[in-house]
């Protein structure tokens, strides 16, 4: 199985940014254990502040990869187009949040992307991404 | 580890109702395999159609469990008094939804108990609870 | 031909509360009236101020009858998790209010109700429920 | 007795016009059926796509006829001169709609009529029309 | 001087309708009266149920007049074309309301057409149309 | 006839305040023409911009005039209080705006003062003031 | 004279639960200091979490007891059907707050229960209950 | 080809009215130019005032025309009744608007017929027409 | 103990306007009653019809009293100003109404004061003054 | 002449993406057949998902082509960036939508570039790009 | 240079009153500082809690002042008064704020003084004025 | 000290475009002399029509700068992206605009920039960035 991990912007200053909210620790420490739980998944990972690279991103890996593990950050709450990019290609794509984005200030309540994702998995902190993973596996029934 | 999973009104008929929606499957067909799947956990389970019920069963459990797995069906989007029951007890609760709530009806869009709980999942299926379930495990980092 | 009339909160006040709105007539005064109307009809009977009860008075009749006649009362406006019932059931419900619901306080405009039942009658006093029972018999056409 | 049923805008293509949403039959056809089924009941029935004749039939009826049935068609959701001209004649009017509007788009969910009539009968398909005419016959109490 | 009084839907039943709110003098009895208060003014009277009768009147007058008095009863608050007709034409309009529309049901306190006419005159009955009248009178300084 | 004419914030400034649209006549300028065009109606004249003593002056006048024509200014679109204070006296109050206020910003389309009068009269320039007085006589019929 | 007061959802916990906002001391340890100092009110207590029951309770005691104290918890906020019960009974009703409701979340500015009860009673703290049953007693004048 | 173009209110001043919007050209003057410019296409016209003439006009050629060029005017905001004519007949529907709507006020930014025509040409002036009748000529591809 | 009362805009009119909202009696002669019922505490007197006239005497007083009574009137429900001074001061201050402003007009409903104050006393008459000074006395508990 | 297409996010995919909304064909096959359709146009076609390169794209060609035209797909209901570079450029700017975007979700609905735009072409398929060619050259009148 | 500064409502509090938002320091203490800063400058100070006063400040400076400072504190938010006054006059006025009222209570986020001044200076703390008064100074270019 | 002053979309068209609103002045123009204006401040420039490359250019100046200057042009009132980057850096940033926002189309009057910066400084031209300068040196008191 080959996933790729698409994070949006400002998520390249986890670990740095707003320690009480994203925790201390950054993207890519967490990467390298994720994948060593997972030894027999392949886990790509991409990071773009830019959201039309999102979506070029997505289009590229939407044909070749067996799911799509998305982290569209700001972007989350107002862009139609990366929605317009999940709904345009092939491969299902599962949206992630690391903060408990309800909880939060209430333009971060409305998910545009949301509706169109095979499902969300929210405010579970880092483990959020391996969740993700998980929902990728064979099912239990 | 001590879980509760608690659903809500209309999940009794799950795999009986809107199959094109909950799927063929019921509830308690699931929660058998589910519960094998993880023989070191005891997951116990409770669902009631009553909204006050619901918050009982929250107030016993949220003393004594390790964690509460809570699908509120209807309730999600109406009840101020089940997330305040959410917030008054000691147990974290992660909110499980079977379909995808936001690609549907404009009145499921908001959950009132989703701010107040530790994470969301919603719309993997059945596997949502799997994943619920998972959320309550060891952290890998 | 086998009908379940449920009557939803403060219904069974009806007779004795706010006479200028609902008349001076209790609903079992006129139940008895109506059953003896049409003969041929079983009209079976159900009140309950929870909206839990009122579910699974939903849930049990759903599948046994050949129709649901339902004033839910207050939780017209507020029960998504009723709706739900309705919408998970097989027995056709129609939906009636003695009272013309659109004339009086804006909250009592929208029927959360209204979107999944067969049709609504609405605003003719007591009479609404006979006409909700025609509404069952063999049409014209 | 001696009712007017007015039908509103479109109302002249049902049977040719979506027939998905209200049926195959022409409203001429049922016309001549309700009539027979009430043959002590003098049915006349008026239809015009002109918002302002409609207000100019319901002034000349509502001073003659013992009642009035009114499916407004569009002008329900958009017309304040229509329910004004309810209000101010005497004879009472009962609204009747062959589909269910609160199950179509929103702008159908509002009814500017409603709060002015007698009552609303909705969704029961042409029988609507036949229960608007039970309505206006001796009640059970 | 030259005026065409234009009166709305429903207008031709003041007297008749309502009388707590329009009083019960019809609209003609005032007319002969505020002819012969201003007999150096020609005053024409026009009546319509009919939104685009309105609008066919406020074409023709409206580059023969010297001012039109316009009260379009329950057109005024949904009446995109009749406003685009009074912004069409060359004649000075004044717009009449006999009730206070700001005292009544909120969908009356909306008017499309005030924004486009010289000016309002709202709530001070009958006499509105005759301070109307004045209003197109030489002005003081 | 005793008449009170209080103007409230900024029409002290008018002729000197936006001419383009109030107009390049001060308002006792036009008030002295006024008084002269009515020699048997008694007109007092009171100007403020503060909001409160708008209020001590109506609740002084409200008891001793005849009637009250008032032009709130700014204060039109804000000030309950002012409302409050013209419900809780006997003399009716005419409202009055120079501009059209229904065709300027949209914070200036809704007057909480008009639905507590006897009538507004809008954007009929100074003459409006000439109009209210009219207002107060003697009607035709 | 004989009061009952009513408390909703959650407030079973009130001393465990949230103590920043509903204080550390349980309501019946404050209901025994209630009736001490109220020696000669009988004062009677009924909790519960299911909207149902509060309305069954509401019904029960509304047409014996004086007076009502009700602090209906998270459904002060969503419940018509409590509202009705309160607008069917002949008891008067006292609504109570221990927390500012209007200082916390917005969806709790808004009460479904203040415009059908006697009098509100808000955020006080326990006082509240106090102050509830002091505004039956004789009044001062 | 057999085309109808139908104009809404007010189209008939055209070239008179408003010309900073709409142009100095009459329609029929442009007309003349359109038919000559297509002479294999037969092109009717009708225009009216009169919201339900035009859903005759609709009803007429909608089961007779190739296609149907509408420009509704006023009604284009207002109208769900036009828009319904629109969903029941046969015939393609294209509407054009000569001015820009977007760009005027806010009323004219909602078109009821837009989300039931083939496709909406706005903004273009006359010549928006005649990209109406293109619309209706064979495709490139 | 020292105690201000503060009465906002048009409480000076209390008995003599609208008594059917609130009362035949005058705030002065209820405060008599008031003082003399709670000879220990010392309860001083102010009203005012200008708002920031009001914010002087919460200044004034914010620092030399043990707590403030204020029924802010009109300014209630629009003065950002004197919630901004109830927030900049050191005395408690408990809000009272005579009339449930919640069963009046909608703007009504919100208090802009009521998020600052400690408590807020409302609908039950001339006694919510003397629960209010109540509020202020030693606490059962 | 010489014209520039752009195409914003997602349009890269068209003829792949969604068939049964874009259809089956390529842009770029479409493309070939419009430019051999037009010899004497020179059509230049530019395509990127990136908002700031779409701007940056106007800025060139804004002073150096006849005319542009705009499909800027997702951006369309949320880049004002896009707008203002439309309103900072010389050359006229046709929008442009191959789907009917008033017949999709309702963030569809509204666009941020129509405004500022010469014209819009909606819903008439990879034809509208034909039409708005059209909509530049040489005008009937 | 002849500047004045307008302090509104509780502005005089300032270093008293909630020191975490508007600091320590008293105005008149940074005024002093600010004087001698600027000593070619003439700043005049004015203090009042009184919108009207306000204005009256604004009438009278307006036409003598090369520039007015204007922090309207609570009534920013509220006052189309003191915006009226501020369109009335000659001299430029800067708006000026100490708290980022943006990132404080929605109510806080809408200045209806912002359209009408020349520019607006926020959320700088105390430093606010003096870059107001820099905005006075002649230009770099 | 030194500051980055970031410019976004269309701000490198300034001198160019819509010169009523932005002036004839380019930005490079202006930035000389504002470099010369202040010699010992180290003032970088940066311009780009993407979002997310203002990202970038904030993540990187943000932790090396001693404050930004933003002008994020269209992307103000739409870019929650940005306004996280701002939250996530070290450096204090000032938003600037050259134009009065308030003053334009009602979706310029919202920036989610505003609620994260130090300040903002709002419609005074140009000179806006000199005072944004100015409030980074050392303050007065």
């Amino acid at each position: 199985m080959k996933l790729l991990i698409i994070n949006g912007p400002n998520m390249n200053l986890v670990g740095k940014r707003e320690q009480e909210i994203y925790g201390a620790k950054s993207f890519t420490t967490y990467l390298k254990k994720l994948r060593s739980h997972y030894p027999d998944i392949h886990i790509e990972y991409y990071q773009s502040n830019i959201e039309g690279e999102i979506i070029d991103a997505l289009h590229k890996a939407g044909f070749l990869y067996d799911g799509i593990i998305l982290n569209a950050g700001g972007y989350t709450h107002t862009s139609i187009a990366i929605a317009d990019a999940v709904r345009a290609i092939k491969a299902p794509v599962v949206e992630v949040h690391i903060s408990n984005i309800f909880a939060r200030e209430s333009f971060r309540h409305t998910s545009l992307i949301a509706p169109v994702v095979k499902g969300s998995i929210i405010g579970l902190g880092m483990e959020s991404y391996r969740l993700a993973v998980e929902s990728f596996k064979t099912m239990i029934g």
